[in-house]
């Protein structure tokens, strides 16, 4: 991407990228249409969306014909296709009519909910009495569509575009950069995609194969596929109305695994399949991403065992408190799920007291790595953030002193240093001001939220994660927030997926100036 | 002072330094003295705590006669003076054995938020028949001693010892610097000493003028003190259980331009003084200031005056809603109060509705002008951030583009606003973590805090502004929160005060070492 090829931003070329995306975007609408002809379902949804895609697209495509696009069109082009994907995404809703999110805010929240990954939800019944298999399919692979997205994205693309301290991936030496990794972006895109796909199989494999064993009842052919898809993407959605509650131990913890696995950098199981694990177990933020998890599962494990963590005791979990493995299983299952932005939940957390509740609030602003699906601050910031205040402090004793700040043996810039902070502040900023507006359109509207769920509302749609506590616990769903709020919550994560800053640019004068 | 003159720490100097600084505190003792000989009260809370002072400071000064100090050392004599003399400070509180503050944690608590300026309090009922006139007399004197102060570590010391970007008053051009202010510390000091104490004479003369004029009939001689005490550190203790609603309208906006005056950066008006008012009027750090409150206080007026921001009706301060001066009156001074970090209020802030309290909770973290007494994060902190996040949008969409960040005409170095943001993320960060823990605290002892209500304890205690709302509104007292809630929070106005990061250093290991 060369920059300032124009004066101006060449929109049309922008458009017309969008085009061949939204093209292509009709091949996965096989995956629906599959399922419904498997079970005997409506095709019209996706025929409908299938039209509507081809037309768009390939109408959106004759805008240009160049190949190349400049830099500014990058940014406009990454943030359409997680705007436009999103409505057109919404079409199957719209057209199935089936349920509380036939309504096109609901339609749209559900559909951007699913391509950033978040997980969030406006369906007011979850069950097949209520949806086709065929819409709820449809929903699981919006998450595996925007999480393959996002992996290139946060790759391949962002680091190039230099985005807020997205560019820290290039600072770690055992990290891959774009031109480490393979020359171009195509190159990267497909050797991120094969591994993507490779751990949505294997995820699919244990789970279905743990049914075959007889240790999964609930997990038909059906649920395996629609976790597999929402697992790797750190999505979140599942058909199950109680999500992961509704399945087997030896489930939750093969899930477990496999959110860990979602929320690490993917670049470097490239160099694991290149004979190189070292680079994958030597990695810092890979090393910080289970050194916070453990500390945070810890915790909460020890919370639960000793029964101070609950605040009433759940009868469909089993026993809790003085129970090892139950505690254990909790405490890793949740940890993982909010750590990585997955939002799936083993138990209704609600149920936990305010101190367990607190530390999962808390954890939502970790995020899991720079180079996954998984949304929030993301682990690898905290981490240089706390070298930098450490590193002011010594600065502060000693003046005269030079200190780079290192990561790993590698230098970092200190322009991204600076990206980090602005990042990190902007996201604060933008989550604080959010909470107030839900909370007091809350008020408005006779919601009824307290303060913690308006801020975990926030950041579980900012953020990327998908639940939060009360109102919006795990079990319950965004639904009685008015259409206002709702289409906040959208924009909210929209500007979230996008690392922020590259959809703001687009609002900033010099942007659009020469 | 000279960095790194020895190869360890020479805390000895530092201590002696200190025992000088308490021996000097023994002369501001005159002043309860003498209100205790006039009403006839006890001596002996005075006399005991002239002859700690004495012995103590004496004591600590033979440990020592250099009259030098390096880098190192004033950061430690820096951090102990506003520990060790909120301790000596105490002691009248214990002596006399009145009312709440008889006990050693309250007594530490009033102390210490006397000498960091917070204006929290722990005293169970503020009335003459609980406390002597000569108590509540030091406590409001703890304040103006602490104010002046504070006002010559900002402006004299802090930059000097480059803490968090506290140096950027030297960037901006109009504002003063060391070396432009006058040659030597003592002779800045002694300059915004006398501007100080002209400015508390000042507002003195118009509180009492306007109680001989017969427009306040509750301000007399005393209570001009004791609120000229208070108000030029941006303390915002009052003898009055009420605060200012016991004064009359007169006396509000008198108190509202002098809270002004006293969040604005007292070496500006040492230029005011010199004939070049240009140098106030055109200051960048002012103009931001002015704007700050006029926009938070135009929203307040405009919501108080049609009636929404309120959510009940009070009865004493008259009909707020249709009437344009009560409503511009109570949102002025609310406005300047939380603004300045002053905390005195005109009314119970706790019948405001929600939308308002968190316009007042947000306005919190403004805080007032670098070289005041004002607490909090500061506004040209925010004004910078708001400059980097917008210059990082720009070099985002141009990457070559070389832009240093500018404040009025200076460049400010980028090392400083690398200082900024590690400031405020510190603060933040540890808002964030202090607002859990008082929280948590209140459910273990059942003090049913709500989360807002721990959130602006927290940051009326960290920025150093006094009371909250809720159960620690204007009108209430930190009397019900347990004595190691009161004690981590005696440690968030320490820190807080000191702009924490020149506390957080003398924690380090590189600043014990070689
Ligand atoms: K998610
Ligand atoms: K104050």
């Amino acid at each position: 991407m060369n920059a300032n090829l124009s004066k101006y931003v060449d929109y049309r070329a922008s458009l017309g990228f969008l085009g061949s995306v939204i093209k292509y975007m009709a091949i996965p609408l096989a995956v629906p249409i599959a399922v419904a002809l498997y079970y005997g379902e409506s095709l019209v949804p996706f025929v409908v969306t299938l039209g509507v895609m081809l037309g768009v697209g390939v109408g959106l495509e004759r805008l240009h014909s160049e190949p190349d696009l400049g830099h500014r069109e990058g940014f406009l082009l990454v943030s359409l296709t997680w705007l436009v994907i999103p409505i057109v995404g919404a079409i199957p809703y719209l057209v199935a009519g089936e349920g509380t999110v036939a309504h096109p805010v609901n339609a749209l929240f559900e559909s951007m909910s699913g391509f950033t990954t978040t997980g969030s939800t406006v369906l007011g019944e979850i069950s097949f009495e209520r949806h086709s298999r065929s819409i709820l399919m449809w929903r699981q692979l919006s998450q595996w569509l925007g999480g393959m997205g996002i992996v290139v994205l946060m790759v391949a693309i962002l680091p190039e575009l230099s985005v807020g301290g997205a560019q820290v991936m290039d600072a770690e030496a055992p990290g891959p950069s774009l031109e480490k990794l393979t020359p171009r972006i195509r190159d990267t895109a497909q050797a991120l995609w094969r591994i993507y796909i490779g751990f949505t199989v294997a995820a699919l494999a244990v789970y279905y194969g743990l049914h075959l064993a007889g240790v999964a009842p609930n997990m038909d052919f059906y649920n395996a596929v629609a976790h597999a898809l929402t697992t790797m993407p750190t999505g979140g959605f599942s058909p199950e109305a109680r999500s992961a509650e509704a399945f087997s131990p030896a489930i939750q913890w093969a899930i477990t695994v496999f959110m860990i696995v979602a929320g690490t950098n993917f670049a470097l199981f490239w160099y694991v399949l290149k004979g190189e694990p070292g680079r994958l177990t030597g990695n810092t933020e890979f090393r910080t991403y289970l050194t916070a998890m453990g500390v945070v599962g810890t915790v909460l494990a020890t919370l639960l065992f000793v029964g101070i963590g609950l605040q009433t005791t759940p009868t469909n979990v089993g026993e809790i408190p003085g129970n090892l493995e139950h505690s254990l299983r909790q405490a890793a299952f949740q940890t993982a799920a909010i750590v990585t932005t997955t939002g799936y939940a083993s138990m209704d957390f609600n149920t936990w007291d305010q101190s367990t509740q607190l530390i999962l609030l808390f954890a939502m602003f970790l995020g899991g790595s720079a180079g996954s699906a998984a949304g929030s601050i993301k682990i690898i910031r905290w981490y240089l953030i706390q070298k930098t205040i450490v590193r002011e402090l010594f600065t502060t004793v000693h003046p005269d002193a030079v200190r780079p700040l290192r990561l790993s043996d590698d230098v970092v810039d200190e322009g991204t240093v600076r990206g980090l902070f602005v990042f990190t502040m902007t996201f604060l900023l933008i989550f604080a001001v959010s909470a107030v507006v839900l909370y007091l359109d809350g008020l408005r509207t006779g919601v009824e939220l307290s303060a913690i769920e308006a801020v975990s509302a926030t950041i579980a749609t900012l953020g990327n994660i998908g639940p939060g506590v009360g109102i919006v616990g795990p079990m319950n769903s965004f639904l009685p927030f008015s259409n206002a709020a709702k289409l906040y919550m959208v924009f909210l994560m929209w500007i979230g997926r996008l690392e922020i800053l590259s959809v703001l640019v687009i609002f900033t004068p010099s942007y659009w100036g020469s």
